[in-house]
């Protein structure tokens, strides 16, 4: 660990914040939910280390710490061109699979670069970026929540997976966006939230979440999910997403296909939550998505906890892909996409 | 915890073993794979203790360990008609789901009634059917392991769930017992293993008896099994059952049920091994397997750690029922079954 712990407790949650000096405030995700510990990051070794170990994470939340990452790396290193180059491949390299980091992070890299060659210029141009791109997130969180809501009817109890909440995103959250907006107007009637073995993000974030809202929440085994999906028990499923393919087959933490395909086999409809950024046109299908393999370390065992026999060989993915054929709509900030998603991504692309 | 752990550190493993007074000593499951403990168990409450504790768990074991209870209960309790009934009853009451811990006990009931009123005529009977019981186990697990073996190719590698090993029949086991036997007998490339939430006996049991038989054997969280199966790197996916019903649905450990949906999409056939014991013809499919559900305390921690913020409701089903249609073979002592299982079930109960 790189940055430094802050003392001050915050009432608000606000995972990622830009401070006045050229540092960030994070929330360390992996003390939750048990402590509610912010960090200081004041260069740009503490903001990579704090996204490669997961401090913070997200794809939307890596798209913020990437725009704030290049104001505290270009604060700290300075903004030619060659540090300029250097701190983006840097921010870059710390998650493969996640496009919204490198996206953001190119934007803010060409937002500098127009500002023409002035150092001063540069970083108020990265530091304008960055806060314009917070705001942005925000609003299109509250437009994905507000129309992924209309997805479900009265009553319905919906199944999610990993964290999607403010704790992803910085916003009020995507696919947890749309469960809060719809515990808000009434429609949603419980969110039941797998464990997502295993980091547990959705033990630890999304029932801290949860319970912090007070919106009826269940925890079960991921294990469990074919089972509740088979019982009636949930009206949808709801997850976010990492990078989203041309023909619209998406990458989102390890564990959504195995969801979306029992879904499938009960009629019940598994939505897609993502902001458009989260679009990758590039990729043609989901076979093109590059995905991330994590530590053997992280399997067997959590935090503290070994329950492997020592030095076991492990499959240990960070990510899968859902066919776009398994995916009955991607809410987006602008439109609720439907398949055929090659058709309805490109329009929606074209027209923004 | 009712029983005494024993100093003794045995080379081979044998999960239950009847003593010669009345008395079993088991090895407890629940401090592996770090600690290597036999607990002697002396009286029904002990035994009872440690079924619904899982320190002896897996279904086949559940017989056996029925089959020792009773020598123990009716050695420590008496072995009047009413004694017996009340043991009877008491072994049966743990756990609801595992059929061949109620049909044993039954067995060994009727057994120590057949040798007549005379108490000690009672107690060898119920010592000669569990000792019998036991060997027969072993024999049927030998029998399953060859016959399953069979059903793969040269080279490949296999994903299984749970624990199926010795530590869950007392013979060689029986999903597991088929992965030893293709593995002697060069089939078997790799064994990948599920962690297996909440209870973990894939991480902790699985791994433990793969390393220790020398398999090649990777561990894979839950949530990556349809990652992998969609990989291709598996040719085929094999557990275990706790109860079969007339028609081919089978009950077993929860998450059985989204690995044989996955296996299906991606044609890559699921096994079932499970010996004749398994099957309840009294059960005409699986809406009528009792399903058992546990503490909502096993989901969002394990052990002495804690992930889930305190008081979450939770979702922790034992079991989850795999449809007959997702099965492509039932591996039994005496014949590999294949679809429609109604009629090749009610043939081989029938032929036995």
């Amino acid at each position: 660990m790189r940055g430094r712990y802050t003392d001050v407790a915050m009432q608000e949650i606000e995972p990622v914040r830009l401070l006045a000096e050229p540092a960030i405030e994070v929330l360390d995700q992996t003390l939750l939910p048990h402590e509610e510990r912010y960090l200081v990051l004041r260069d740009l070794d503490a903001v990579c280390e704090a996204i490669r170990a997961l401090r913070v994470r997200g794809a939307p939340l890596l798209g913020v710490t990437g725009a704030c990452g290049m104001v505290v790396g270009a604060g700290t290193r300075g903004a030619d061109d060659a540090s300029l180059g250097h701190i983006a491949a840097a921010l870059k390299a710390t998650r493969p699979t996640a496009v919204d980091l490198g996206t953001v992070v190119d934007r803010a890299h060409r937002a500098a670069l127009a500002a023409g060659p002035d150092h001063a210029a540069r970083l108020t141009a990265l530091r304008a970026f960055a806060e314009t791109f917070i705001e942005t997130r925000k609003r299109e969180d509250r437009a994905i929540a507000a129309l992924g809501a209309e997805l479900l009817s009265v009553g319905s109890a919906v199944l999610t997976h990993c964290n999607t909440g403010t704790l992803a995103t910085g916003g009020v959250g995507t696919a947890l966006g749309v469960i809060g907006a719809a515990w808000e107007t009434g429609r949603l009637a419980r969110c039941y939230a797998t464990e997502t073995r295993p980091l547990l993000q959705g033990a630890r974030l999304t029932m801290w979440e949860l319970q912090r809202r007070g919106i009826p929440a269940t925890l079960l085994p991921d294990t469990a999910a074919a089972s509740l999906i088979a019982s009636g028990r949930v009206q949808a499923v709801i997850t976010g997403a990492d990078r989203v393919a041309a023909n619209g087959d998406t990458a989102n933490k390890i564990g959504t296909y195995g969801l979306a395909a029992v879904a499938a086999r009960h009629g019940v409809p598994f939505y897609v939550a993502a902001p458009l950024t989260t679009v990758d046109a590039s990729c043609a299908d989901g076979s093109s998505i590059p995905i991330e393999h994590r530590a053997a370390a992280e399997v067997g065992g959590f935090a503290g906890s070994r329950w492997a026999p020592a030095g076991v060989d492990a499959y240990n993915p960070a990510f899968d892909v859902t066919p776009a054929e398994l995916i009955a709509a991607i809410v987006t900030e602008l439109a609720v996409l439907r398949p055929p998603y090659a058709e309805s991504i490109m329009a929606l692309i074209r027209q923004r």
